[in-house]
């Protein structure tokens, strides 16, 4: 059976390609999406991408893919920084975790440099846009693969 | 007339008895509700209990509580270390206020130390499980009796 | 054509009047509402007025602002002090954006010192009460004229 | 044979009920140890009840407890904000361990807000007055059945 | 008889509109003075408008503001966040006290986002340029009013 | 009936005289004793003068001078900066309560800078040696006339 | 030939016994100055009693003092807490200096709690009102006594 | 022409596979540089891969790179927290530059959480492991390519 | 004349090899007595060792080490980190002071890792186990040696 | 035509030479400004030479060199480490600004070690006495002929 | 075969006996190696005795020790307080390691206070002299005979 | 004999002119050691130029100097701020030490604020470029001169 990935983003992103595009580049989040499709197909991998500018959604999508999932792919956002409860969330998920920043956030002013999320993510990737998301699908694919090994 | 008692459960306790039950138990939030339904029964309280995952539906909920209810017992889980509305909340409710956790979140990493629930609070009660309701709703018996002495 | 300035309102707002009313005044939200209407009339101005508890909502009409309004008036409430999704919702709306509070919140405890949403606001003002909506209006119609001419 | 439980009272609780009568009620030690007498009883329990003023005595107490003592309820007043001394003689107790404070210290100035004693104790009860002995009783007794069980 | 208004202007600002105009804007010191005359004027208020650049005589001005004043308008530029002697001569005045900031000064680096004068005014405008004076010339008219209803 | 004022030296104040005399002095405690009971006997008080180098001690007989002493005249000394205990038992004292330091505390190395007990007291000596015990007997002198007054 | 006594005070303190009598009592400075005057004169000493509301005139104050006073009392007031400069030119005088404060500076808000002058002031005197003064002066009578013998 | 990059390896690599293989692994840092070798060679890239324990041998590596590399991927182990002279190296080399953590940094103790070299890397990955190399290598890849474009 | 070396040892030591044997050892504190015995003897010293749990009671043990005393040995355990009266009384002791901790108090949780005491010791020895007394033991007869030398 | 030098001096800087000699040397401030004379003469330029123990003087000498001079040299002494009023006018001013002190500030207590006008300064100067003057005249000369040519 | 102890000294330490010998006495390094070859031969044991100011050739001593060496003691000087690179490779060995600092760095200001190497140290001994190595020397022979029973 | 001065130059300074020439100028390190050449011969000294990107580099030419040279001028450039060793080698050498940075550091971002080399330098100039060799060089010449007069 063909192993789904959740690739949860957090509040804003729905904006990605508009907003700033000097800084976030061009492409939307619905390009981001159709990259991903085209990745975890060719590792045969499908996925359940979702956006959602509440908190509440975000742990809700993480709950469901305790059952649902094989592993997530999360860019928080603005709730990286502030979320115990998503944290929490995701502590509770026992299959990979990659967390995904867009820019690198070490970089930015101080409230965006540390990530709660990152204490329970098994790696992190920032800096380097929507090709974050096609390496983190490829960090899953090669954790799941060394599970099953 | 009986009294309601507005049992409040944050985020990610719906995963309570299924999430890391070597530490939280096994018992789920349901076995939590129905202890509670008999306990208030036995104190001539009735209850009404709920969870959510958002905390606007928590904050909506104390509010809500300003007409229907008597009291109120919370367990804010993850919001109680950051949300400062739910706290605001809180502070515009005049009746007993309990706030419960399952563990002993003092003992925990510094993220889950500090509580901003419980400057408002009335009693706080930590690291006693399930027991912890039970404990708060017979708090709140014996503070509506003295109220009404 | 009207331009539209959307007025939003944070957490616990909708209790305005009504709670501890010694301190916040018995002017109701709905009383600021009808308030903000007569000025923005007399201004050339309309408006959008809302509430919400939810940090969701609160970001996701900053972004319909982006198509619809000419200028955001926020009174974050709770949010203001944790809200790093706000934020940074805030920062991709060009047009004026005044901040309100009712009370003037760096005379409050600490934890209602230091609103993260200043750091995007234009302008902030604190402690005048209802009246802190009608000189936002009044800032906001200036800045239109201004940009306009 | 019947448990005997140590419930220990830390400086200051001998002028209780004398003190500041409307922040602590009116009740003396004399009538909390008399209600802990009572609830013990009913509950299967005996209690060893002691207050003192020194540091040292509470740890001495704490030494004896281990070959005297099925559990401890201790309100450690004063010394749980500075004591480490104390922490460590209750981490080398293995029974539970419940503590105890009558008011809510987590609403206090800075200094009373965090008990060294929290770091060890398995249970924490706060802001429920005289009513919370007779809580850590109750929980030491469901704990010792629990593992006796 | 027409109550008067002390607007106390700190350090520096004698330079307005010749100093970096680009950010301060090219109106000069004076054009606020008139601006403020004219709206004061409409509002039935005299104004006494000063500037200096010495702590020693903006506390001798709020003194002096006890016998002749019926509010005082401050824009403390620098002293706001060094000079607690500023901050108690306001604190032995009792007519309204409105603090204004020609810059959002919590936008800018830390040393100057936290004002001691905030502790003690009844309401902060900040980032609004001249038109902060005119708005809280009219706060202060519309306290007056009330206090006098 | 003449007044008792308990006179209450804290740890190691034993040696004094004894301990770093080119700092401390040459005059032992029990010169401070004499002087303090010629002082007192001038001013129609009588003491009762005591040291202790335990904690406990110095809480018990703050308790005791409720019974019997008009006010408390207090050296710490170590104690004053760690003691959240003997603050708690000040609290409890309504008398006058002055506060004593031999040399001026301020002027020392970081952990003997802040006194919690000056938290509670009503005035604090620091720097005037033997003699600051003679100015303090003059104060609890004014303000028991004062309040007899 | 009669020692002369530098009694500086800060600013504010021209207010004192007018601004809050509840707090600070109903002796003026002027008050304050006659009791220094009578209490000097007993002492065998005289006094030149000064007020500035400005840093700098107390520095030429303390500058002054160098060649026509034995001592200096100081109540710093606001500029306790902020002014290095003020430090700087106490510690360019080598007879003794007493620092004095009105109320008892320790508890007080953060702000009020360090003051900078302490750190070379011989002895600090709070909270003992125009009381405070006196003992001061008697302070400095003892220690020059103590110089000459 | 191929571009070399440079992969630069910090102190203590040398031991990979060998120390605490439980945590890094049981691959040599000559097993990874074969795995950077071939994904280089599958890239059109040819790597220059070093290692070494000393900060200034480092820094005269990425000197040298800026003659003799495309882009820089640097793994800085115990220097990424305490090198200021090697961020400032990095901070001279014009091309991409990406960082490496074999393990989630962000999930260990408060020393290894903050890395200097993020203030300066374009691009950050921590957690993957061997991984992480090869994903730097696509990056790069990515990167020179957009540039060419 | 032989002489004697106070061997002090603070709160909870007294259960030494019965508390926490995987951590602390199986030696109890008598095995340790017996040890520095025998060590004193063939080093020409002999020892005084005591236990108490009271700070009061090591605080007068230091001051009659002042009469009786060549040297000083000291574990001040729990009071390490909390007793500025035991480091005061410390400070008055003029011979070497060793201070001595089973183990590595360095590697610990924070609040045991700043021993007040240090900084009044000539020497510290932490992790050594019981045989850190004998170390101590060593170094203070090598100490006596050198002053008689 | 000649320019000229603005040399400012703060508070307590009357004193140099008299004050503390053993470590600010004999010379006095006129010594200083008449060795800065016989430099600058050399050098081609003339100074204005002030000193003022008020802040607001030093401000408006600073406005006053908007017009009259080509450059700033200042030694705020103890203004440096407290007047943000003071910085902001040197922002203000556009020419070259050199900031000098006497002893090498960054071996003093913390207080003394972080200046405020070294945000603004283009060069700081510290610990080279009387000679800092002269080095600073010589930097200015320079940075003007940068600039003429 | 006789075990091979490695004892490494870092930055600075060739300058013993040479550097202040007023604070740390007049013995050489080349004195501390002769004393420890001594203890050594005493104790079973020989001695590989190194210097370097390099932290690069520290932690190769410690990648080599692994292979060469039964136990490491090491004075890491200035590098204690900086090196994170240091204290890994340190981690990485298995065998005792005992740290020796030559005067007690805990007396010191505050950047010499706390030493990273004590993070993983098996035992530390500060303030000793040259005797803290053949202390740890007799450490070192006490563990691994204790190993070896 | 002519006096030999040490002029060291820190980790990257080797990039001097070529990194950054914006900020740094176009003079490179060569053109520094010319000039400091020329100026050195006209005061009648001779100096040994260096560079090293090694920590231990320069702390052993520190060392050297102690035998072969007259004062030192450092430029620790990143090690600065950073390096306790190096300070603790300069701390042991007895000439005249000057701290030279090319910009004002004090400007900067916050890890770059504070030297650790400060604490020992007699002297530091800052943000005045090569310039500030050549003052350093003028300064080393004065201090000779005064201590051989």
């Amino acid at each position: 059976m063909t192993p789904t990935i959740y690739i949860l983003n957090g509040p804003n992103l729905n904006l990605l390609g508009v907003r700033e595009p000097h800084i976030y580049g061009h492409e939307t989040l619905d390009d981001v999406r159709q990259s991903c499709e085209a990745q975890a197909h060719s590792l045969g991998l499908q996925i359940d991408f979702r956006q959602s500018n509440f908190e509440g959604d975000l742990i809700e999508s993480v709950h469901e893919a305790r059952d649902h999932a094989a592993a997530i792919i999360i860019n928080p956002a603005g709730y990286s920084f502030t979320s115990v409860a998503l944290l929490d969330s995701l502590k509770a998920f026992d299959g990979p975790k990659i967390e995904v920043h867009i820019s690198n956030i070490h970089k930015r002013e101080s409230i965006y440099q540390t990530s709660l999320v990152s204490r329970t993510a098994d790696a992190v990737i920032a800096g380097m846009g929507l090709r974050g998301y096609l390496a983190a699908l490829k960090e899953v694919a090669d954790r799941l693969a060394q599970n099953n090994a």
